[in-house]
């Protein structure tokens, strides 16, 4: 079972996303691990792999940007590292059970008929997780977390029409879509690894 | 735990909505059976809340219509039964654990937090479901079946623009968007219950 999560930001996706794993016990890939795969895919294709088959890669991957030694300069090139980042979800999905959130990895594994969650919230929902994670002596106003959100939204969903028949936040190109506003992501994981476990066992 | 259920015309949301209470042992209520206890309940209240009370509704209303003695003509005016709909609505809701699907009941018992379902379908699967139900002899293309679904969900949502004041598919009105397209209902439904089982045993 393939999991795949796409999330408005300040939704919770992401920690939705962790959670879901930790729980189903499946492998974790965020946005930013496999664009960090990616790049140093294009340095050392061996590595990857072995991190990849390792299944270690979860904790391992946070920290081996710093302690690979590079052998080229990592790419500045977006094209190439948007390919990379293909193979790697390739590679990712061959391996089955995992979470992947971002990256419209949804569209990118469609043969292996993953299922595809849409995390959201509403309004308030959203400054109010963006608050919690603020750092200290951060402090911007509703209106600012709310513009930001949207403008990082925005990216995501000009990411998803590049490989795209369907809009990103288009109900139709999800399985599941759920809401977070005013509920704990913990018990809404606890919820959701239940039925996953079901549908898995059918 | 009160589970409302909006759905597409087409999408097996109301099978879903059926299948799910059963599977839960929750009472079930679907539009017409409201509609059909709201036209009486203008003529017989006590005949009402002795069904409501009795839990045993949910198979004697098919019935009730044919059986019960008219004591005044049933009012054809609609504003009417759209009141005595929202009592019976409300009236359902304080007994709490069931399914009620269409109606707008989760706008009508949204002080109950009830969990909202949305159910729907790619136009494809619509037109398998809605050729799998249709009468001997009937034949209907492919567009018209669409076109019919089409102004069914048009009522849908402008009975809902009447009460809410979120748009009947709008994502933020719901806690739970299904897609059904190309999954059996059945598996659905027993990925489901567990899901809320968990959810009401936190």
């Amino acid at each position: 079972m393939i999991i795949t999560i796409s999330r408005q930001f300040g939704s919770g996706g992401r920690e939705l996303g962790k959670r879901l794993a930790d729980k189903l016990g499946y492998a974790y890939y965020d946005k930013q691990l496999v664009t960090e795969i990616a790049k140093h895919a294009n340095l050392n294709e061996d590595y990857v792999t072995s991190v990849l088959e390792s299944g270690g890669f979860k904790n391992y991957a946070f920290t081996f940007a710093h302690t690979m030694p590079l052998v080229s300069p990592i790419p500045d090139c977006a094209t190439e590292v948007l390919v990379q980042q293909k193979k790697v979800i390739e590679a990712i999905g061959k391996k089955g059970n995992c979470v992947i959130v971002g990256r419209c990895a949804d569209v990118i594994l469609a043969d292996k008929k993953p299922l595809r969650l849409f995390v959201y919230a509403n309004e308030a929902s959203k400054i109010k997780r963006c608050r919690e994670r603020m750092h200290d002596g951060e402090d911007l106003s509703d209106k600012r977390i709310l513009k930001n959100a949207k403008a990082i939204d925005k990216g995501r969903a000009s990411f998803c029409d590049l490989i795209s028949p369907l809009a990103w936040d288009d109900k139709n190109a999800y399985d599941l879509m759920i809401n977070t506003s005013d509920v704990e992501i913990e018990s809404i994981v606890l919820a959701l690894a239940k039925m996953i476990q079901s549908l898995t066992q059918q």
